[in-house]
């Protein structure tokens, strides 16, 4: 299928290193925050739903979350939370800016052993100084040529991805964890991608679909891509 | 100076359109919420200090000053600030990141008049999902051939750009309003710069310098710059 991919483009976040487990964690200890409140079950849909409303103003990445599990506390204890718990929040966020990147199984066999003619990008929605900051703690940084921080992982963004590098669809190759960002919108502009499962998905990221297209593979850990490859 | 110039690159906020005047009158309503636990430059102080020590973590744009002006008024109320000033400060977030920009004198002619063979991209370091937002706005998105957001606007960072853009240092000339973040790291990797002040700084791009270099000009209005280069 790939006689003709010059670029791959790789997801970072769920692909190359943990990520949805810290939003995750957040989130629990969120939810315990707001215990005086309410149920967790309760937290948690208040919160996705202030995450979802405020995606087209704030983007994505841990400081547009950290904005909305502060306007969801105040929601959910009506005006009634303590400046302790912001606080809190804030805090907690910026541990999680902390968080060390955990390099995800696969990832280091994939880049030592991926031909050097082929031209690796990373292409992610998260937050630039974030993702540039998680490459170089994962000491990855040297096997790529750029990050790529995109708005939307839509057929646009892609689109304007490819002339940037001055590429066709047919020299791309997409890699990624999620089907709706890094595989359906690159098939649709006639790219290839590649969907490599993470075991935990966050909710925004979820569709139904399956998929039968020439261009397309799945593959449970990324180190098995490099058969396409080589 | 400029006949190997092929690519400009242009700052945005303060450059292209008003920014930092939004942000003074975020600061100063930030300062009226805060009467009731100190003075205005107390709180001014308090808040570019957070700014400033954020700014390795959040970056830069709106977002981490929304979560810095979060953080100010945690410390300056010693904990005792009511829920609904936290809500008010997200507010009037969501309101600056809702401003239209207005583009500034001369741009406009400048865009108009500028040779077809110069490739514009835009170089900041605010947040692409607001600065994408502001392009798309003001109609000038059509004038660039890409939106490049640097972490930082160090000569690194603006080495990198032109790695990526093929280009060599004197192919490139960058025109903003900031001398720390868009004129002098850019002479010192050896490209060309121009300086166009605008009449509000942020105290965090101040430098007290005087250049003295053949590849630095400074004009008043961003129209004076054609001369260079047609």
């Amino acid at each position: 299928m790939n006689n003709n991919v010059k670029i791959i483009g790789l997801d970072a976040d769920d692909t190359l290193w943990d990520n949805e487990i810290y939003f995750r964690s957040t989130e629990e200890r969120f939810c315990e925050f707001m215990e005086p409140f309410c149920v967790k079950d309760q937290a948690s849909a208040v919160l996705l739903e202030t995450e979802r409303k405020n995606i087209s103003l704030y983007g994505y990445g841990i400081k547009s979350f950290i904005l909305s599990m502060i306007e969801a506390s105040l929601k959910l204890s009506n005006g009634k939370c303590e400046s302790a718990v912001v606080e809190r929040i804030l805090a907690l966020g910026k541990s999680q800016l902390n968080e060390k990147p955990v390099i995800l199984d696969g990832v280091m066999d994939f880049l030592a052993k991926i031909p050097a003619s082929y031209r690796l990008v990373v292409a992610t929605k998260g937050d630039l100084l974030d993702q540039t900051r998680k490459l170089k703690l994962s000491g990855l940084e040297k096997y790529f040529h750029h990050v790529e921080i995109m708005c939307e992982k839509n057929e646009e963004d892609y689109s304007c991805l490819l002339q940037r590098l001055g590429a066709e669809p047919e020299n791309f190759m997409m890699i990624g964890n999620s089907l709706k960002s890094d595989v359906i919108p690159v098939l649709n502009i006639g790219a290839h991608a590649v969907h490599i499962p993470y075991h935990t998905l966050w909710l925004h990221e979820k569709v139904d679909t399956e998929i039968n297209n020439p261009r397309f593979r799945s593959f449970e850990n990324l180190r098995d891509v490099i058969q396409l490859l080589s």
